[in-house]
């Protein structure tokens, strides 16, 4: 498709590269902070998704102090950029007691934790007095101490507070089973069902005397989705920044929200399969797929230059199949006619925070580079 | 498991980490190019798989002077470590003219095609006379022109040789669709099906005078479970090098032959769901998955410690899910006793590649780190 005017067709693009829409970016999480600020929030976003300094000063910049990530490297990275409240949301490991002690000097480290061992376990790694959040399952089943579990959680609550290196900030919780949902509807039943389940928990434990106890939780779905929060006091979600084709089909965002796409070119068209090759596989967009109306696997759906960005994504057109390197969309004949050897098409992830994990730096539509935290070896 | 002289316990591991046993990977190594050897092919390892010109050294060692890759700055690497002949199995992108034709300087480039527009189109990005492989499909259905299309294969073939910048090397195919086969008595079917058609094409060409023309086939599993070669000129193997689940469970390796694994944490026990969380989740070793016998995806098996390095795959403690950081496997009462919080478990890949491709570096089982091409964004 022509769309000389398209911003894409003035990048310097030669293999799969991952494309920023800032202006998607910076409008989604404009969205999210007012809905935090509006329910009396705090917004503590998943910075896993993004991973750039860069990207987190956008945050800053509309008023955000607190946030998330899902491993000590992560929160090292953030902190050395200027962030002073972390909460690091994943069981902590004590493997990495030594990390965690240099990272609790330079920031206010949250931690998490879901057993009484685990209390006791880490103060000996703690230069100062450290929040920890009881990991609660909701019905993800994941992580956490099943919420109907009273009495265990009780006793880590207590085990928390009898150490004098931690201090008790409360309840929390991922729903990631929203993701499973097949409607808005769906997501915001299975929200407020998490909230009645940790407001049940909270009360039980205010009658044992455990309190203050705060309430965070924090997918994309539910935050997305959702208007009414009772009962919580943070929320964490991360996705949102970027979304994706995951999101839009469940209805939480539209297509026109998703942020990232990865340019990929086209390298081959088999008219004979109505099939054309793009150079981008596993390695450029993760084997992360959604199952279509008819029950089969698709990687991503592309997207033809557009005026201001890239356009919505094209149904008709699936990646069906990917391997290293190569992606294959099926075409019909109209679609194959549009397309040609050496045009770039920009590829809507199925999960952006995977895709975007693949990569170093983002390619700005105005051509700015934005680099993104380089990982210690997958710390 | 208590292996208290396993060479995994001395290893300083507290976050998910790439190991390779490097006496397995050798050994595979040495077995694939005795095979070679004795069929009488030229070795074109595919180095996609490894990436890292430490192991390069292993195979050259070993005798081998010509290597495979996917992408042209994975060629720029492997050149500038002092390989002189390398294949580019991946269709030529035109839009990376420039790099061809700096590379063409340093090295040997071998380069695929599959259209007479690409035979016309390649010379300008040319410095030196440049031997390009036609790409034909025998059943993939990925990338190449269908093997039965013989006037197209002539048409191109025509087209290479009367460009005075290329050389007609010959007839390339990748018979990916022995993954999908359910035995190695269907890969050798296959294999042997893709060699049939190859030498058609051959004789083909033969017939309107275009000759010398070679053939060169590479997928592991044909390459593993098969003895004859007859008519092929050349293998390209690549994941051999480290095999994984994928290939055990198709019956070309075993699992003792499989020599990379993924060293996880656990961090999280879960006796009332049989369920035990390990840091490792998708960016640590990707979302391929195997179905088990029961129709469930399965994104790894767990391996615990061992004498010389770790043991043979735990079928019955799979990992049924994989989100961004985490892994949940599930265990019977009786793996749930063996093991415990802050335990480190090897995971054996699903598919080694892209599991690999997730890290910079290796670490051996003496200690040694063994680094990555570290890649410039995902070229």
């Amino acid at each position: 498709m022509s769309h000389a005017s398209s911003p894409l067709k003035s990048l310097t693009v030669n293999r799969p590269t991952l494309l920023l829409d800032k202006n998607r970016a910076i409008r989604n999480i404009q969205r999210m902070q007012k809905k935090a600020d509006r329910a009396g929030l705090r917004f503590r976003p998943h910075f896993k998704t993004h991973q750039s300094a860069a990207i987190g000063a956008w945050f800053r910049r509309l008023g955000c102090k607190s946030i998330t990530v899902s491993s000590l490297d992560m929160a090292a990275y953030f902190a050395d950029h200027g962030w002073k409240n972390i909460t690091v949301a994943f069981t902590a490991n004590l493997l990495e007691g030594k990390a965690m002690k240099s990272l609790g000097r330079k920031t206010q480290l949250n931690l998490l934790l879901d057993s009484a061992e685990l209390a006791r376990g880490l103060p000996p790694f703690l230069p100062a007095k450290t929040p920890v959040w009881i990991d609660v399952d909701v019905g993800y089943h994941r992580t956490g101490i099943p919420w109907d579990d009273f009495s265990k959680i009780i006793t880590v609550a207590r085990a928390v507070r009898s150490e004098a290196k931690l201090s008790l900030a409360g309840l929390l919780t991922h729903s990631g089973h929203t993701y499973q949902a097949k409607s808005p509807l769906e997501i915001r039943r299975i929200h407020k069902d998490s909230l009645l389940k940790l407001r049940a928990v909270k009360k039980r434990l205010q009658e044992e005397g455990i309190h203050p106890c705060e309430i965070s939780i924090g997918d994309t779905p539910s935050c997305s989705a959702a208007n009414s929060f009772a009962g919580a006091d943070e929320i964490r979600p991360g996705n949102f920044i970027f979304y994706d084709l995951t999101m839009s089909t469940l209805g939480v965002c539209r297509d026109e929200d998703i942020a990232v796409a990865v340019a990929c070119p086209v390298v081959a068209k088999y008219e004979s399969w109505n099939q054309v090759v793009i150079y981008g596989g596993a390695v450029h967009l993760s084997k992360e797929f959604l199952l279509d109306e008819r029950g089969r696997r698709v990687y991503g759906y592309p997207a033809f230059p557009g005026n201001a960005s890239w356009g919505p994504a094209e149904r008709k057109a699936p990646i069906v199949s990917l391997s290293q390197e190569h992606g294959l969309i099926e075409m019909n004949d109209s679609f194959l006619r549009q397309t040609k050897v050496g045009d770039l098409l920009a590829i809507l992830p199925v999960h952006s925070c995977l895709t975007a994990d693949l990569y170093r730096s983002y390619l700005a539509l105005d051509g700015k580079k934005i680099e993104r935290r380089q990982s210690n070896d997958r710390g």
